[in-house]
């Protein structure tokens, strides 16, 4: 709302053209308004494109059950992150229909008549080690509205492996490529194709890979340009990137 | 090419319909075959959609006049980056054409009748400091085909001018954050909009910033969703990534 | 001992009133004296405003409650803090009223007729799981005697969150910001406040958030002036600081 | 604004109390609103006490000159950080009656009457070589109204000169304490007063101190409660903390 | 296959002495051929002298079953590493010969009539809390067709001991030196001989060692020439290496 | 034995002086002889001052009983470091007389008639926590012949309580000073004697102590001369160093 | 020598079939003997297989010439490294014939008749940047007397131009891969052959490279085996190393 | 003051020979008294062996000049650290018979009839790039009244030019062992020799040394005991720690 639309606002308010009821109702839907449900950020569906997620990580089954009724009274989706079996049966009380994913560690309500599945994603991983991340990347990209295509075990080791498929890699709008240990996947992928690459290091490895920083650290250095990458092990950052990206409209 | 595609080949070799030349010719065209003028990529610009970008750091002048008369022999556009003077006098003796960037250090050579300007992008920047970065970026996007608005010195120690900009973030089809110093740009970015944000580290600040560690750090650990991050400085890479999702048809 | 003090001993030497033993006994008792009781401070109260805390972290449980009845013996609140429950078992058996916190791993005895309680800090987090860590600061801050009063849960992600809370935040004399993860809380509340701001940065987090490091480069990097750290989940700290900067007089 | 205050200032539009002019006047001092020079963020000086201070690194002497004499135009008083001599020359030329403190790099522009002069810091420095950081932090404070007292050289390789200025400590309203190398002197003050104390580290040192990080970790792990740090070398942020806590009214 | 051969084939084709079908066989044998047992790289053994080897850690002991008897159906060999002794059940389940090496953590499946052992590979350690890391080493390069001669204990706060087998170092045709804590024996080694020497820092130590990035700096950082590292605790990594120097043919 | 004592042994042979078996005996008293029992150091008594000592972590509790009971046949002292009850119980099977200190997890033998006390240590610690480590260094000391005081807890929080000790710190010949957390006592107390410090880092604390890495870049970077440093937790290495310092005869 | 020859020698002494002289002769090349010229370790050919090489770096120029004319006294070929102009131009005054190589800073005297050349050494780099390191690694080897292959600017960025190269690779006795920013080419390199592969990482590259550390762990991370690391930029490292690779006898 | 002083003065209070005011001023003297001069600590000589040393960096030559003039006021001996050129010539203007040594950048001024020389030290370096701080080291040593030998270029890459010298080492009273890169000389020293060790890590070296760092833990982790270390380049440090150890007299 700028300056001109304020004041006309205010003009018709002054005419009577507007009820002063109306116009508070427009004028406290500004951002700072104090509303009572402020801490649950309703907003943000239509803000950024997808309700709030719940990171049940450093909260009790207790919160994870309590803002997940929340959530679920002004909503029809639900994603809970990091989740252990604990967080799942305290949600499941309140919402039955509440599936758990184990490896991925994710929770999932969906109640929509027909999910929307739109664009499509590969994800791809370097060795069957990183494939935990890459399930939470692909479940939350699904649960998203997109279209996900699982290509794991195509690490470099064996740079064939990867070369077999550059169709299959061609035919995506975005691809995630997961990797641990040296962390190259994302580069050479990025090197193959056109589309944005997404770049996710996984804690993988041992030695001097510091919990994954190895792999960061080869990511954010790649030689190849079109690659971005998220933090370490966040599969959940990568789908959701991804996803904004494929929702993306062409110009 | 699939193995139908190449069976259908042999066969017209066979019955006499393809010269062994052609199909000889059209076969080294695989991605490992010894071609002379291998070292230089001439396929990406069909592969990853943008001609090879010659990065000047480590290269000598005469090196750069000569990759970049090569470059232009088989194609329309240039862009040398982290240039110096020198490189830039040195790639003019061929190209007098080529214009020089300083504050982004960037060559460009652009001899399309008609650059594509397809999408928006939005490059924004924490403060004044973070511009010669930001200017990597936003004239890298440009010859990449983008159309660009810049928004610069909008960083949160006073969030409210940020703020004022909402409708113009919300135009974007795809947003660049630079930030130097504690780097919280793209996160505040990220939870205002819908679009995918790209957030650039800068090496700007002093202390226990460690050359743009500190930023590079806040945005890989961002909680907010649709995030990704590329090296510290890396105007060049954000562009190209950006320019990557801008290019992304609707699914 | 002030020089006033110090004269009027001296006089009483040359009257007689004291004898030279005497004066000699009390003299060596100046700051450096060897005092039996040397170990515990018990001038503490008086030279930096609250008694000797007790760090349980290290300590077994006969230690801490031997320590706790020494200092009982002589004041009348104690604060025990990282407190087991094992901790706190031991010192009840010497202290009945001795309270257990457990979230924030606090131990208090308080026996004051009446806790002072002057000034307000404010205490925000960005999140749930930064609760434990503010619950040690707030304890902490209302046991120093402190008026406290909790935000939690309004972190950047959704900055509309906080600034929802501006006029509560202009009512505090000092503000603790506690935030894991990328930590911006705090930069954004200096930038909206004119009273000093206390970041804690806390261990909440994955990834390359590296034990909290993320979020206390966050903060020691911030544009925001006005805004001093304290160690990764170091609620104590904090409280202590702000309790000193809330007990300064006016000048 | 809250939501009452807003439906009565649309009630006193509606009821013609009020002009449509003054009500949006009043609105659009809310902050997101869009004002021709949001760039530079002139509320400051009500919001957080102080006008916006420029950092001149990373900017040329002609945005200095620039932004220098805008802020001047608005207001009494100008501070300029890390200024170098060609800054100070560019900004002279719009503001003669600038003042350059060069060991600091600060600029300083005062065109108040009166400057006020209240509350009391003491800035302590453990070394010489740490005196640039002093006073920029003492300059600072004075320019933002605080009386200051400098008191170098103290450091505890020699505990007995701390100690010999415990009198001049205890007067103080805060305490600034200045160290490089192993950092020590913030807490050994702390240990001895009750006002609070802002540590700065300095990247005085060689070795393995690391540009400051030996001192800052120092300073972080104290065992003195009441001390809180600001970054490396940051003399200007621990004035504008200590400005802010020294401005604080009693409660 | 070069162009010339490339060439040959399809005259083969056009003049009809090859079919379609064997030249199509041909030609997608080349290294980035749709095969449908692309994952597993059978051709490893061929292309980089042994067979693929399983990297336990992270997989299930399903996955490990299943991938070993998948390699086992095409060789007679089988190492998997980072093994678990529920790793080694499951597998037992399809290759009762299975043998499993607690220490070192190593499972082999040896089914070779007469197991080759050529050259002569001297593996030392500082101390006997490296001895599993070295065994890890011993193991696989038995298995990878090395002469393995273990000298245990020799580290250098003692030079002598060392010293009193350089006859035996002499004899090695390569020599694996394994170190925690300081990390020297693989410099001092080096500096003995005339072979090469693999250095392999443990995690053994504690306080400043990191995990043995103390040891693999020193490793790294050695003055003497003719010494390269692999990571930390990477037992198998220098054993592999190892193997390979042994296997190359005089020249 | 330099060359010119070489030539006159070698004469004495020559000319019968000397025989053969007695100048054989010299000769292979040099460093490098092959001799059975080379691994373990017996030898060391004799260069080092004190018998070789087992470092029982990383070895199994009949390894140590194997190594004890070897050590204890060619001397009347044994030290064992790092040592579980298991390590200690196996051990005492083949030494009844073993002592077990829980705390320093020390493990002593000692059959000397009258073991040695000469000079004096003082071991000072900054908390109780630290305490552990500070034993390790005080049995160890006692168990290579020192005289040795403690004097815990006697951190500069307080600094007070250190200043009060003067006296004792004066007369030892040799103070080791054990600290976590920030790690400052070890400066303070260099700075109040004229004795070798040895200062001992600890992994006490939390937040960014990273383990002790702070205490220990505390103490190499103190300002205070006289001040050497051993590794973090490193109660042994301290006693070590000290008991070759208080042995050391005056000149 | 061990103890029999030991006696059998001081028995031919002592029977007078030995002169003193000789047998003094014979035991002054124990190791340890003090020979004036100690200082240079002449027997380093011998020992090692390559005369000791010259590092200039923190030499003055006076100091290599004088070190070199010495080792060109007992020698026929001389290695400098990391030598600058006015190294070169002070060594030359000495030996006229010395050879400089400006870009990998090297220092060459030859005067073989017939320098060795066995055994063949792929040198390959990622980009162009790390050429200088690459050709320190390529004189060094040619020097020790190998034939080596240099194979430029083949990075993964298209890892086409990598492939094409395959039966080059296959060929070599031993790879040297060198790569900055993401160092992944040994990793690919590796996977491809089965000939020992040494990574050499470049400190090229900006931003989160630290100085090469990133290429650093990408190498000792990974997957593929037959991989050893030596330090960042250590081109020289990697020859000596290949080099005693290559001169390895087959078994 | 000690505790007879105390008394006899309180007795002359007691009998009127001394006035009260008077004897007040003597007390408020003790170490904490507000001396005029107090900044410069001329008690050090007294209390901790040696005068006040000056560390030039971050000082200006006229701060050098004035501190130097007022320490030769009160003694005959002065020692400047880390001092340029322009630092010694702004001190010869006041102390013409200053000296300066240029490679260990020291001043000296010693003006003792007959300079003390006590005990004997030997320093070692490994290499020739460490004889800066060696010398440092010598000069400061020699200054502070030790006998020194002076040991160069005795590294550990041939360990046989260091078993050359035991009995020199053998011989000393405390050695200092410096050592760039690998830092293995001190842990080789200590290992061979029954005195105190003190190791300084140089910052020589290049690739992953970070300035020393590799040699700090090198040194920190040595499994030799009787090693103690000081901050990289240290020379200063590790000759005031000798000296306090040459100093203390036989117990």
């Amino acid at each position: 709302m700028d300056i001109q639309q304020l004041k006309a606002l205010l003009e018709a308010v002054a005419t009577g053209n507007t009820t002063v009821d109306s116009a508070s109702q427009a004028l406290k839907d500004l951002p700072f308004a104090e509303l009572p449900e402020a801490r649950i950020d309703h907003h943000r569906a239509l803000r950024c494109g997808f309700p709030e997620v719940v990171l049940c990580e450093g909260k009790t089954p207790e919160q994870v059950r309590s803002v997940g009724r929340e959530l679920l009274e002004h909503g029809e989706v639900l994603l809970a992150t990091r989740a252990s079996v604990s967080h799942y049966q305290s949600l499941a009380q309140v919402a039955p229909d509440a599936h758990y994913h184990e490896q991925a560690r994710l929770i999932v309500v969906d109640r929509r008549a027909e999910p929307p599945s739109e664009g499509h994603i590969v994800i791809a991983t370097g060795g069957t080690a990183d494939i935990p991340v890459a399930e939470e990347a692909a479940i939350t990209a699904e649960v998203m509205g997109n279209r996900v295509t699982r290509l794991y075990d195509v690490g470099v080791a064996g740079v064939h492996r990867l070369l077999a498929h550059q169709e299959l890699l061609h035919s995506a709008r975005v691809i995630i490529a997961v990797a641990g240990m040296e962390g190259t996947l994302p580069s050479v992928v990025t090197g193959l194709v056109s589309v944005p690459v997404i770049g996710v290091p996984t804690s993988v490895g041992y030695g001097a890979n510091f919990g994954g920083v190895s792999a960061l650290l080869t990511m954010l250095n790649s030689c190849a340009s079109g690659l971005a990458v998220v933090n370490i092990d966040n599969g959940f950052g990568a789908a959701a990137m991804a996803s904004r990206i494929n929702r993306t409209p062409a110009s």
